[in-house]
């Protein structure tokens, strides 16, 4: 990230609620504090993206049955009417029955929701969730 | 707060990040940066105290229509027997039909959980949400 | 609720699918499988509700150290600010040092949003989240 | 799926209430009122199998910059580390710079939480997210 602007900020901030900090990050793997702080900075931001309808990118988990009759068919329709912002499938396949398929959907977070609800609403699909994620644009 | 032992960190982080993250408490109502930080690190470790099954405070709000017969009655009597987790109610009547019930109840975690699962599943109960907060304790 | 225009709706559902239901609303605590289910229904309108913009009810906990200085006062002063919104206020002591206060707030949902965020972002506000609730009316 | 046992049960409601629900249910794009419902009843369940650390599958989103030095490596012996329970991975270039990439993890619910917040928490991630998905073994 040779470009990158890097500044230095001091917080404030009572010993005692910093040492626990601490204790959640290690809990939580990560190498070092300002990379924490970092995280949960840029998950406010992500959620505002959202917020503001900005150009985003999701990722749509299924899981269904590929015995139900016309499903196979019916995602594979959808996916394509939505192709513009469907930007890549992963498919998996769960046990002899069971498929789980995960969407990257780029676009505004308005038009991601909306291939979601029609996704996750198609008959047959026994769980389907949105992770509202970014294009990484906006962070660093 | 005279007895705190406050420290000062200090974290590199990307002047563009901070630059968007700066919009975002502002926007927030935030007066200042640090406040904003420690908002954040404090929201985590409150996440964990509910994960690991520590005392806790929780909020929940009902919804119900006070015409409900016996409605009013059944939640008395679930009060009583959770009397001791219970430390408060507030009820306010949203209009002739319709009131609003939070209840402050502290204890551990999943006693938390169980009294709001009761209170939410109970018959004629239009609405309710269990929101975990905290003693305060173990934050500063 | 003497007025109800009550309706019987069939849902077709797998038999082990519905099985494994009843455990849940009986872990729960739900005394019939038609309560629960609409508590489910009820749940997603409650939500639309919000997205939409339309008038609701929410519920602000915040948990603060009432020794902060001027953290009494400045609440104050925005609660005033946004007095007409602002129902009710429900506080309790912690400890000798934190206090709980629940705010029910009735407005559009932009508006509670925004009251929340204020009331969350105020220094010394160790704890804050908004219950998103509902005025009951769209519901029955 | 030829050897479902359907049962088919009845639920009363409010008419209001069942008129409302028929108009999300349009809105999200269901074709017909008991898939809406099995939907809401599906994600209740799921979020059980989560709470009592049954055997899920989760998708864990990453996004980062590719020109961070050693993150690539990083994650793939992350990756390897845990191989046993990654089923796949998904990688998509969403410009020069950053990369999102989706894994498929299946195992105990607190094993996929802890694989999560390793992945999460390596330095140079800019967003993580675990969506907590199912086998559907006990859907359908």
């Amino acid at each position: 990230m040779g470009g990158k602007d890097l500044t230095r900020i001091a917080i404030s901030i009572d010993k005692k609620l910093m040492d626990r900090f601490d204790g959640f990050t290690a809990e939580k793997g990560y190498t070092n504090r300002s990379e924490a702080i970092r995280d949960l900075i840029r998950d406010a931001l992500v959620g505002r993206e959202w917020e503001e309808d900005q150009e985003v990118v999701g990722t749509i988990t299924l899981v269904y049955n590929h015995h139900t009759r016309e499903l196979s068919d019916t995602l594979n329709d959808l996916q394509h009417h939505f192709y513009h912002a469907i930007i890549s499938n992963l498919h998996v396949h769960l046990d002899e029955h069971n498929c789980l398929e995960v969407m990257v959907v780029r676009g505004k977070a308005s038009v991601v929701k909306r291939i979601a609800d029609r996704m996750i609403g198609t008959k047959g699909v026994v769980h389907g969730k949105l992770s509202m994620a970014t294009t990484g644009k906006e962070l660093v």
